[in-house]
């Protein structure tokens, strides 16, 4: 399982993912699942992805070979695209194709049909910072002022926090809080999302990232941050008129 | 879609459902998910209900069919069970049968099978209070002191408060407090669990109801529950280190 939430604030972008992968408890292993494309102060792309690692190991390689490329087009790579649209257009075309081409192989050997979805954010020198949904048919939604967020993954348990909390105005730094105790209650509650975890905030019309950390089991920080969330949430709830 | 959770506390039982049903977002209906068998200063056994409802209603009216019996025994009726073991081995029995019964009849049309999934909690006289999750093939599983609470339908929303404020040691009314805040967390969240609600409190060694409520849209109390609780954990946030 995989959990990813990625936020598109007035201050810029935040987006966090784990790293655990699993094909059945006994199978547990770490894959990034976090890439980020940047060519610093004329852009800078992260994507975070969910779903079959074949399918989004394929896409990200595709990907990084039309960057490549020298043949390469603004309609072919990422690097090169007009606009964060059509960023996220080559990102969904490219999803699409490699969902398909698998898609057959495993009807030929009458297997269940992978799926994957990514959440893609960025902004290009000359264009506004995006955030999109791309889902495995290749289609997308983009985060407005009303929805400033996007999850893929094990989304419940962590969306409570997200809906009271996140608004256009929150800043970088609470917007780092929020996502990180959004997976804390997401990892306390399904064992296959697990540490550890990547964390990149990039500031708006920087076009460059501004942090990238990668924060590891028993990280004390992190481990301080949760509980002191656990006792804030107990003693609200004790405070609380019944 | 539904929620229903029970908690087992030393001090009794919690227990609470939602009571929206829906076939797509059109046809939604208010339904009661919670059942209570009573025969005061004997015995008393609460069922919640979710899933298929032409299963749960089809299973309670048999339930009720065999209490009102006169040839009932305790093997067949609930409100003659020896112990609250039976009692739930006579609902997984009933639950069973009707599913497959159903299940029939759906594979005969192509149509998907139907499931259906109940909690059972109760107390009679000379035996202990239990709270049961029974499966839609009619085996369960009993709350345990590790474990003291169970939900069916829609669990996750409303997962991470109870898992940081349950214990057995949490009294009724703290229990009633932290039944509705989850429930709250999982009506903001998903539009198919909805008002009213039915909520039930019984206390150990009384073998009766000890407060049976519904609690209708715009209930004043819930409503302001709801917001010093999105409140509390706004201010917590704030509050916190980061």
């Amino acid at each position: 399982m995989t959990y990813c939430v990625g936020l598109l604030l007035d201050a810029g972008l935040v987006m966090l993912s784990d790293t655990r992968t699993n094909a059945g408890l006994d199978h547990i292993s770490i894959y990034r699942k976090m890439f980020v494309f940047e060519n610093p102060g004329d852009r800078v792309i992260a994507i975070m992805t969910a779903g079959s690692l074949s399918i989004t190991q394929t896409v990200i390689a595709k990907l990084q070979h039309e960057i490549d490329n020298p043949d390469a087009t603004p309609a072919s790579s990422i690097m090169l695209a007009e606009t964060m649209l059509d960023v996220a257009e080559i990102i969904g075309q490219t999803l699409s194709d490699v969902s398909v081409s698998i898609g057959e192989k495993m009807a030929r050997m009458e297997s269940r049909q992978p799926h994957a979805s990514m959440i893609v954010g960025g902004q290009r020198r000359g264009g506004e910072a995006r955030l999109f949904l791309v889902y495995s048919e290749g289609n997308f939604i983009e985060a407005t002022e009303d929805t400033p967020y996007f999850q893929i993954g094990e989304h419940k348990y962590g969306k409570p926090i997200l809906d009271r909390v996140v608004h256009l105005n929150t800043s970088i730094e609470e917007g780092r809080k929020v996502v990180l105790l959004s997976m804390d209650s997401t990892m306390r509650s399904n064992l296959s999302v697990g540490m550890p975890l990547d964390l990149l905030t990039v500031r708006r019309d920087a076009y460059r990232v501004a942090s990238r950390e990668r924060i590891e089991p028993g990280d004390p920080t992190f481990s301080a941050m949760s509980d002191a969330w656990s006792r804030a949430l107990r003693d609200a709830f004790h405070d609380m008129p019944g």
